[in-house]
């Protein structure tokens, strides 16, 4: 494996996007303007090999694209322009190459440059077994603009921005049928649900844009554990209704036991999801359609205890705040 | 174990210190405001157990102590004023329990309350093997006050902060008679700076201060490391002086070879290197000795190919850019 000089000479950017960007990766730390007019938004999370992916389900490209895509998705959660990210890898000595280690930041930076994040800081040590990646990112909402989960209250519009439960379903075929199977187009799209997941920053930004009373949290957990999130914050009550939840196509021909499962619990589909006040629905899906964006109602909040109802069939029941880890259940 | 949830609750600070942050721990991201002034300053780290610090030699609460001061200290090397700080662990399945967690958590915490730095961030994920801590820490320069690697000019004076080689020695002996020895006031000192070192923050900010042309370099990786790197990123040669290189009492008592290896190549005293022009030296003291620091010449810069000359006994050999990482030998 190279050293450490010549891998972090190997990762060091070519170009850089951000205009307030002073110094990037090569001094003691990162340095980068201010600005008076903006909040900056930062958050950290770690992925670890086992947990949050594996080889047999993700390319070395996958993971660091969807490893950078889930710390994004929390930016997109605050209404955040993204900006800046650093990334620490801890390597294991053994099962991992230099041209994977390479595809791992090729698959950040595809993500990166889509965003025109610049990556400036981080390092990379090794370990004894599996792969761990910590990735901070960085980004600015306008003053007063940002989005709480707290924000929400009583008679306001529950909403998503998308279909929820591909990316489980996209693990269940990966973890079946592997990387090299011949999927057809239905399966493809699962698969690359799971596997290069969009973080929906357009419509943090379209809600932060609006100035209104918005919460907002990201669907990485699955909507059971996030809509209860909201409510906590908040102290409201979330209603959600079950038949209302956007399911794509693929997902539409499983059965409905497993559907069901993938689109409460599943996690992963990096979707928001939020609420608004009920008068200002009409000039948020004005904007939505204006961006060509997806909203869709799926629920509304009540007055009462903190906790999440889910309407089906006309029957209501309390949405536990929990979600799936698919490779927990094999330890 | 506690699940996550109760863990995040346990560290959620009790108070906070910033007047700029907005939202530490408990959304999607943090969010503080930003101020046109300043310029911000980022640096992320690893550290693994067995690699960079062992049970052996550090009680939990030095580990999360020396962690963040580390990071403290890069933010020390760009003169700026500690601000927040988000930590990740990957905690392994064996062999930590919760006190030991909360001992890391509440190391740090003695460190970042001498600063004023709030805790806005992070995760804790569990891991196989040996615990992984990430670190991400900001801090705030005035605008165009930051101080680089590569500020240095032929003619220059070489400075440092302090006593280098302490950190080796009480390693040395930690790792010799273990934790529970009963140390004399002598051993007492070294080991101190290896489990509670100092980050050189007063010193940075001084020089940031004085407006000067300055470089500057925290000696993490030791002397001979450091000042290669502002050789390599000033474009000039770093004389040495050997025997103006500040020794501490404790450290007088080895013998010569030893005391010499731990001073060159032994790291983690995370005093600072830096150099200013010649003509505004007498203004540096002045300023170093108002604030009760020491400031320390240590030799010259000179034009010429990159690399760092030390002068011992009269004589003069080129000082590689190399470290040494005691617990790599053991490998």
């Amino acid at each position: 494996m190279r050293d450490e000089f010549g891998f972090i000479q190997s990762i060091i950017p070519k170009k850089t996007y951000q205009s307030s960007l002073i110094t990037g990766i090569g001094d003691d730390a990162a340095l980068f303007q201010g600005n008076s007019k903006y909040e900056e938004v930062i958050c950290l999370d770690t992925m670890v090999e086992g947990i949050h992916f594996k080889k047999n389900t993700m390319r070395p490209f996958h993971i660091g694209y969807k490893a950078l895509a889930a710390n994004i998705s929390d930016l997109a959660a605050m209404g955040a322009i993204p900006t800046y990210y650093l990334v620490s890898i801890a390597v294991p000595k053994k099962g991992w190459n230099d041209a994977e280690l390479d595809e791992i930041y090729q698959g950040m930076n595809a993500l990166a440059e889509q965003y025109k994040m610049d990556l400036i800081g981080g390092d990379t040590v090794s370990t004894s077994s599996e792969l761990v990646i910590s990735i901070t990112v960085m980004g600015r909402v306008e003053k007063n603009r940002h989005l709480l989960r707290s924000n929400a209250s009583d008679g306001d519009i529950v909403f998503i921005t998308g279909c929820l439960g591909d990316s489980a379903g996209g693990l269940e075929l990966l973890l079946e049928k592997g990387l090299d199977y011949s999927y057809n187009e239905i399966e493809k799209t699962l698969i690359q649900a799971h596997q290069l997941p969009s973080p929906q920053v357009k419509m943090g930004r379209i809600l932060a844009a609006s100035g209104l009373r918005v919460s907002l949290n990201d669907i990485s957990d699955g909507i059971a554990s996030e809509a209860n999130e909201i409510a906590e914050a908040s102290n409201v009550k979330v209603v959600l209704e079950y038949e209302k939840l956007l399911m794509s196509e693929a997902l539409l021909t499983y059965p409905n036991e497993k559907r069901e499962n993938w689109v409460l619990f599943g996690g992963e589909d990096f979707q928001l999801i939020g609420t608004v006040p009920k008068t200002a629905w009409s000039e948020i899906c004005e904007a939505c359609k204006k961006a060509g964006q997806t909203i869709q109602t799926v629920g509304y909040i009540k007055k009462g205890e903190p906790q999440v109802i889910l309407k089906k069939e006309n029957e209501e029941k309390v949405l536990a705040k929990k979600g799936f880890n698919h490779f927990r259940t094999e330890e």
